[in-house]
């Protein structure tokens, strides 16, 4: 097989060989986590080591003769190895080996549920990666007031955490909000919603702190909605890509017959 | 009575008797699931053992009776009977006959429950239906980026999962986190901010992770918040692109006949 | 004092006397309402009990004043008496006669926390009843689509509780879904992400239709987001609440100067 | 170095120094604070009390030669001291001095953690504080709207709470619905979807309305969402509403300097 076909059949999915690659490729990487969960659990590996243990070393292998094509028949293979995807690709296989040679270092094999991660090798289809790139524009046009909101909430979370570790820890005498640092982390589990209730204010004046704390973060979860319900609503009224033939700005909306800067027309 | 008569009662709500019905029926069916619900609580299936088995026939054979005048008054009956709807018309009378013959498949009682969903059928007003139908084109259109924003949480879950696998579980000696299946399993509990509270982290280090998924999961809502707001946004602006003839003006509603700005009419 | 100006400070918040009444009213009604909570508490009522009903008593014979003032200087008297409004102002000073006359009635105490709804009364100020006015517009109109979402909600809320009822209840044994009603009620505390706690799936199966639900009600809820906001992003859009002179239609924007249905003009 | 050196220094961030100046600032507020957080750990305190103390007075005198040197160099240093920003500087190291004065007062030591609204000082970036501006403007149109949002709220949890407290309390005889307050802060609890679980209703009809609590709270964290989306999309929009006087046609952006239709200049 040529290098050529090779690349076609692995990188792209037009072909009906790619497409029948890709689905292979899913359903592997799937039952290689499975796998790799599976394990985790004490009853089950005890009861179906062998067999766990052959489908790892047959997933690995598989991914390894994957990942050393996928170098073979790229033209720039440096470029690739070095690539969020191609150190993915090389975690996913790397461990099983290591702990072969090192069995001392097992907790490494958790280090292969990053093989889920390869899911996204196999959604090359167009509308996917459309949708997502549209989300990325407005996801990253929200970037400075997400980090302004974020950062507030971090402040009025460590605030909030102090002042119920001197109402519930120092005066209350409550022995869960004993330090700041759990008091913040309880300021999280309330302000987040998550409530776990292991840890609650007893006196009146720490319910009425929590009270506020949990109608604050009932409330403020408005405030990353609207950021990025907006960026969204931005990014979806189909900006041109288009730049200015003349001045080379960019920004047209996609009616525009003339450049809004210079006035020298555009070419759609 | 004509089988078109009984069409028009069954199948429509425009004349006085079919209201009637639907507002019969939808009675019947709430009756009907109520009845399903209280057998399942002992205490009062053992004090009103005949009254609930009474009223589940009755319901049942006035059912099966609305399910056969169904087949009977429509044109192309094979094709309602392998409807969605039909299916659940047809579970919903089903699990007592069977029960009636095989005593020991009780359990199947419970499908009657798929009743409820027949009350879609009384909804049958113009408006409701146009909601809906704007929400679908909606929800429909949002459905590449959703898929995208749904992996990528499911895969942040599994990873973080893993990670508290190994911090909680293998370092801190946590019972609870003792296998990744179940660590996955708390994870999407807090990254939904759900939080029951009957497995937390003990670690210094795992309280800090469970923070972050915590704030992660407040965070990220906004997400798929964003993405059906701005799919619903778009869908409504039902603003015609039709200019004036007299004065050319643009940005008239749907409905308008006259042109908002010299009152002359519009063609649409 | 004329009928008319007791109407003035009453009913309106114009004049100097008109803003000292609503102020004082103000504090009147928050004081009672924490008379009748702090009454509840039984330590501080066993304190303070003279106090308390002296209170209780001075603030029920003002409101009392305030309602037959009402009543005199208002024009349509029997209007008033039976609006909402005027069935809440009785409401507000009722039960402390009744408990006065008959005493075995003292659980009606509790409704006079319904003063607490009279603080609406206070916010007569235009820029808050505009916003009050803006939002219930778009509410109204999302009225159809939310009807069509909360009964998809129940409906999956309780074919999801049945299911839970047959795999935990019936199969897993757990006496926490015992029956159909109480599996319900779980399925609705984890779907709106509220989590107690004190009812979890035990079983793996259970477990894993509980994340399923959890990720249902994480990413259901951007649908009623996306409903509202879609509602309030229209209506902000300035329509005019204008109805035309000819054919008497409404919903015309705030730039029209026909009539859109009839063509004849507006005047703004 | 003279008073402007200093002020360009301390107060901008344009020059080499200056961003060096706000690194390390950024650096010493964040280490100041954790030493505030572990100091009231007490395991680690008695190990490390020395460190910690020599720490904390090493960020105190440091800090307050910064603030020394910022009322010296600015113009105005009355109004800094004054000022939100000043005070917050003050607080920042008054307590470490009052408590070597009096050490009974140890408690304010918690004071310090205001320390780090000070890391806003090192934000002034454009961008971020454009961010944050945007936002500002979006939320303060909000807020007639919100106020109304949230004082409907407030009656909701109120009356909810009384409900709840006749319903479970008084009735059902459940110890945590013993009075009002209690009564109400779960009704906070559970309609924020917090959910301690600390406290849940036993009763049939309790949990009837604990149910509609909980998918309230579900259901009107839309209406915040909305009212600050619509108001961050309606400020999003820049839009011009000037049209071009060549070919009268409308919907420029806000910085088009020419007509997007036919080129010719708009003049703003």
């Amino acid at each position: 097989m040529t290098k050529e076909r090779i690349h076609q059949i692995i990188f792209e999915a037009d072909t009906p060989k790619g497409k029948a690659f890709d689905i292979g490729l899913l359903i592997a990487i799937l039952l290689s986590v499975l796998v790799v969960m599976l394990e985790s659990v004490d009853s089950i590996n005890q009861e179906y080591e062998t067999l766990l243990r052959a489908l790892e070393w047959g997933f690995t292998i598989l991914f390894t003769i994957e990942y050393f094509l996928r170098i073979y028949s790229i033209n720039k293979s440096t470029k690739y190895i070095f690539s969020t995807m191609g150190i993915i690709d090389l975690l996913a296989i790397l461990p099983t080996y290591l702990i072969f040679i090192i069995p001392s270092l097992h907790t490494l094999t958790v280090i292969r549920v990053v093989r889920i991660i390869r899911i996204f090798r196999v959604f090359k289809l167009k509308r996917y990666i459309r949708g997502a790139y549209t989300m990325q524009i407005a996801l990253r046009k929200s970037i400075p007031k997400i980090t302004v909101f974020l950062l507030s909430v971090l402040l009025l979370i460590i605030i909030l955490g102090a002042i119920m570790y001197i109402i519930e820890g120092e005066w209350g005498g409550n022995p869960d909000f004993q330090d700041i640092p759990n008091s913040i982390y309880w300021s999280i589990v309330t302000l987040t919603t998550v409530g776990y209730g292991n840890v609650v204010p007893v006196t009146v004046t720490g319910k009425i702190i929590a009270s506020i704390i949990m109608l604050l973060g009932y409330g403020i979860i408005a405030v990353p909605t609207g950021i990025i319900t907006a960026g969204i609503v931005k990014t979806n009224k189909n900006i041109s890509t288009q730049a200015c033939i003349n001045c080379s700005k960019e920004g047209h909306d996609d009616d525009a017959e003339c450049c809004k800067y210079c006035g020298s027309q555009i070419h759609n």
